[in-house]
């Protein structure tokens, strides 16, 4: 089948990439569209080590099992079954997972995918392709609010306005926070403007950036701040603007290590908290009712044969989402 | 009056240092003993930039105000008292507070002290003079229950067995958990199995330190890792031995940065808290049910005039707490 293959740190077309082989318990599912992640963009520079097809934020249809011809989206987490995680319902660290396009488990930029067939949720008939495939990552915004156990300071910063971070501030707003924005892209704040967040609960964009400096006289600290610039070199200013036994949530993922100084932490008590995978179900609800402006969203379309094309393209930033139209040869 | 002056870089025994002027609200203390803590040891370095009067633990007898003549022990964070977290009868995070001894106001290394009355705590008659000058770095170990919400995993780990490690140690055990002790001293077993815990509750030293080495076969994970070596550099080795959103609690305060690859707190999702003060009011009451072997864990004991060769004495290490006696001449 035609997929993006990652191999000797290069992704390349290939017409004649092996079928998925679905195991017990399994579901097919015929990829109609996917979307590049930062994460991608991180695999095909070296992080995780990943050969294979990538892409793990896709909508498709499902060609067997109790879903079978429904348009589908897939939790990207496959746990072994039997460990207690698993036995709990939430492979998210299940210890011998896969996860799809990341680790272990060939992904989306590939006609045909394979997922446990308890990973699918069919999408409703009110969320659009184009807002099916930002169910992952919004899952992962609103995985925020689920690691902080639902309990959200009244003012929250989220620091980086790109893909993540616009769905981080949509979703803070949506579980009731003030947020606001600092990054690059002031331009966000019509996105912000556009969106369906419960009223008077609009992200608002600061118009700059976080700068790498001491704190200015007019720099508020906030007790939640969410690090979902993609540069971990922000990692100690991000943590200077969180109050006392406040928190900073880190979003990012790079494989490079950048030196901390941690005594502030120990000195303001302050909790940095690691914050992955969410659910989809709550993200796919939040879909429906059009939280998301996601004709605002998705900035780009490529040919899976253009594939590298749109890596380059999401790589050099200024947009929000580029997708990976599967059908469209 | 006598003290122990930090000034240029050098630590100092004056016989003409100025006497303590109580500001209103303030009640001056007699200090009879002060225990030297890694903080000090620090500020000798030159951490927080420090310069006067060291040390923070410490026992001696209340000269003014509503325990005039009684023997006290005191929280040493002074806040403005008009702050709402002041308001709120928590100056410890009070933005203009000082801190005896390490910040803004001399502390206890010294004939005389001052500190806010509302600081000052009576020692019960139950708890000796060495046990007392043990409230502060036992608060402190207190702080990581406090700091958690009181919520513990059955299983924790502490790294450090030295002065702060082996009290978080006993107040985790104190608190319900199961403790496992990593560190350089196995001999602190002894100390462990006289504390006064709960039945069954007994930390356990796994005789050896923390290897800033991938985790090995044996190597167990844990919900709850507290770092209290005092060096910064098993940050990283810390929170591979913390379970997938698991807590990794820091109590070192060094000025050092050290590099961290922060993708692992993010894939694992862990939260790494940082812990300063505790309470005294918990510790009181544990040190006079027994919790603290105190006979085991004063080591040495120095004259005020030898404070230079007490803190030499606490800087090489292999000593739990070396005390200072104000009263002995």
């Amino acid at each position: 089948m035609h997929a993006l293959v990652l191999q000797h740190g290069a992704l390349r077309f290939r017409s004649d990439h092996p079928e998925p082989s679905p195991r017990t318990g399994e579901s097919l599912v015929a990829v109609h569209r996917a979307g590049v992640c930062a994460t991608d963009l991180a695999l095909a520079r070296g992080y995780m080590g990943f050969r294979g097809v990538p892409g793990h934020e896709f909508v498709g249809v499902a060609l067997d099992g109790p879903l079978v011809g429904r348009r589908v989206v897939g939790e990207i987490n496959a746990g072994c079954g039997v460990c207690s995680r698993c036995l709990a319902g939430d492979p998210r660290h299940c210890e011998r997972r896969s996860v799809l396009g990341i680790l272990g488990r060939d992904g989306a930029f590939a006609e045909r995918l394979a997922l446990p067939t308890v990973n699918l949720l069919e999408v409703p008939d009110a969320v659009a392709d184009d807002a099916a495939l930002l169910t992952e990552p919004l899952a992962a915004a609103f995985g925020v609010v689920e690691r902080l156990g639902g309990v959200l300071p009244e003012q929250a910063l989220v620091i980086g306005d790109g893909r993540l971070g616009s769905l981080c501030a949509l979703a803070l707003c949506d579980a009731g926070a003030k947020v606001d924005v600092l990054g690059r892209h002031f331009e966000r704040q019509a996105l912000f403007d556009g969106a369906r967040t419960r009223p008077g609960h609009v992200p608002r964009h600061l118009g700059r950036p976080l700068d790498d400096e001491p704190l200015g006289a007019t720099d508020a600290r906030y007790g939640l701040v969410v690090e979902a610039s993609g540069r971990s070199d922000l990692l100690a200013a991000a943590a200077r603007r969180v109050e006392p036994r406040g928190t900073l949530v880190l979003k990012t993922t790079t494989e490079r290590a950048v030196p901390i100084d941690t005594a502030p932490w120990v000195v303001d008590e302050i909790a940095v908290v690691g914050s992955r995978c969410g659910r989809f179900a709550p993200a796919l609800e939040a879909l429906a009712r059009g939280l998301v402006p996601h004709e605002l969203f998705i900035a780009e379309r490529y040919a899976l044969r253009d594939g590298e094309r749109a890596f380059e393209r999401a790589a050099r930033g200024g947009v929000l989402k580029v997708a990976i139209d599967i059908l469209g040869r």
